[in-house]
């Protein structure tokens, strides 16, 4: 059903940038506004909105549903010319708000059959209303990363002298669904050694060996929404002294990082918090990334927590805190959890330990 | 690297359209031309290309790479305006070619930017050249659907009564990958008894028992080109007077429309054959989709056999004649094989047999 709090959040961000019609093409937002998941593929899928009128969903007959999504449906069929179809319903004298997703095919035909005076992307509209988690969906990231921690426990478990990344790496899915959670919410990493040092790298045949660090970079979807969550451990051998140091000061950094987290803040002085103790630390070159990303329905939503982004923090955030520190060949530490801010400061939501733990 | 017949086969396509430049933005595309891969997210990624000059590929410096693909590559940061980047290598008082796929965020921003003096989804230039196979992609549509073959044999081994179609379809990536396969191309439909007569139909919890159909239809992905078959069995009972009508007229369809197929012919005619078959023998209603869809590089490709289709075949096509029944609540079987159009007639890639087959 069409969630009347989430329209009116839009809508309120619609005003702001002075678009009064919105075709909302991205499957990801559809089902955040209205609770139903649908998959066209190829085919047109849109939610028409438009303050003061019932939001339409135009949507290929082989896609009909019959349950109330909160929105009147308009089918077509295959043979429809969709423009024609979504023509009656727009304003033409008016800015017609688009999708960032919107594919070129379907904007090219609106465009040349003139159905809205102009055209723009509008998605600013829906992905600053999804950064502000409301209290359903912070209650459901909660318990995804809940599942996420219990997860890494029996991670630990995988791991034996010679086994290689990508097994351990196809256990996980199982392990996640046992816990309750459907699907990944991004293909899991599995460093051992010096991988953890390639921020690409991709489970392979790299075997565990005696002194290996080991690193997770997981996350797993549960009622619809991600986890996400980064810990290190050591294999059989305490860390040398440069894992310890690059561990001690990629946890300091995350650390500090959390601590000041509460709403009013900018995001890139969150980012400049972790920077600067591991620059602080002679590693500043070797944090090669952001500091974090926003995350909710989707692993990466819009949104960040970098040098660029002067934005203020808000009630309803939920974003990553995953300093990194990469020394190529050598070691490669990331300490990452998610954090909910709120309305009197923070939570995080990983309660995973970050002391140094030497497994086998 | 840039295949030179392959990107000489879409300039005569973009010659027919008029379009002298056009961004290709679809990564399955850039694999089609480049042989790589380069999987961007929401970042910008483009292949320029004009007939005379070198092809320029436009990427995140996040994404870039060392070897040669055939093309110029410019880089851009996260912090560029990607539009001013591409600028210099637009002739902008031409029209420009864009992909279907390509994003309104991007196609927008070019627009406003007028970076060109039109613009078209010029995809059907590359959407025809990806419609004839060449004969190395040929020969890796062949093995694909020969490891296709030698998996079903394997998955009707995962048969057992009670076993449900979730634990069949879990075990499914697994005999694939022993296979050579690198992973499904379209996730596996598993459907026992009735549930093979919805068309929609996800393996689900169903358990398996005496008297069922059970419905296979099931693509793997070897060397990046997709194999998709379907075939039904009967499970420890000989199948009752209505399973056996229904088997012997969706067979009959497969293999009349299979016989007459050589290139030349129009698309709309294979399926008309198939489907005034199952209209005689009483079933026409029930053959609720086209007969077939195009398949390559991705499991559906531009392309399909079907009542609409008025082109011919032509030598290279690869598509798949898959004719079905499905009388709700009561049986439904469809069977599938792919087709390669031959410059002398036609190769049917699946060698899986067809006779009705009792297990268990």
């Amino acid at each position: 059903m069409i969630d009347k709090n989430r329209i009116d959040k839009v809508y309120r961000q619609l005003e702001k940038i002075g678009v009064e019609q919105m075709i909302i093409s991205d499957p990801v937002a559809i089902f955040y506004m209205t609770g139903k998941w649908i998959f066209p593929g190829e085919r047109f899928l849109g939610l028409l909105i438009k303050k003061g009128s019932e939001p339409v969903l135009f949507l290929n007959e082989l896609f009909s549903f019959a349950e109330d999504c909160g929105a009147k449906k308009v089918y077509f069929k295959d043979t429809d010319f969709v423009i024609n179809v979504i023509r009656p319903f727009i304003e033409s004298e008016k800015i017609l708000g688009v999708d960032k997703n919107l594919t070129a095919n379907f904007l090219l035909a609106m465009i040349e059959s003139n159905i809205a005076k102009n055209f723009c992307n509008a998605s600013i509209a829906i992905d600053s209303a999804r950064a502000i988690k409301d209290e359903a969906e912070r209650e459901k990231m909660r318990i995804s990363s809940n599942v996420n921690d219990m997860a890494m426990d029996e991670f630990k478990k995988l791991l034996r002298d010679g086994v290689t990344e990508l097994e351990v790496a196809e256990s996980m899915l199982g392990i996640y669904k046992k816990l309750g959670a459907s699907r990944y919410s991004f293909d899991p990493i599995v460093a051992f050694g010096k991988n953890a040092a390639d921020g690409h790298h991709m489970p392979d045949n790299t075997a565990l060996k005696e002194g290996d660090g080991v690193l997770f970079d997981v996350g797993c979807v549960v009622n619809e929404y991600c986890s996400d969550m980064t810990r290190c451990f050591f294999w059989k051998k305490e860390p040398t002294a440069i894992q310890k140091e690059v561990y001690n000061l990629v946890r300091s950094a995350n650390e500090e990082a959390e601590k000041m987290l509460r709403a009013g803040i900018k995001l890139q002085d969150i980012d400049k918090k972790a920077r600067d103790i591991i620059t602080e630390g002679g590693h500043g070159s070797e944090f090669t990334h952001r500091l974090g990303h926003f995350i909710g329905i989707e692993d990466h939503e819009f949104g960040d927590v970098s040098m660029a982004n002067e934005n203020l923090t808000q009630a309803g955030n939920v974003f990553s805190i995953e300093p990194g520190i990469y020394i190529p060949e050598v070691v490669g530490v990331r300490i990452e959890d998610l954090a909910l801010i709120t309305e009197d400061g923070c939570e995080i939501l990983n309660n995973y330990s970050k002391e140094i733990e030497v497994l086998g």
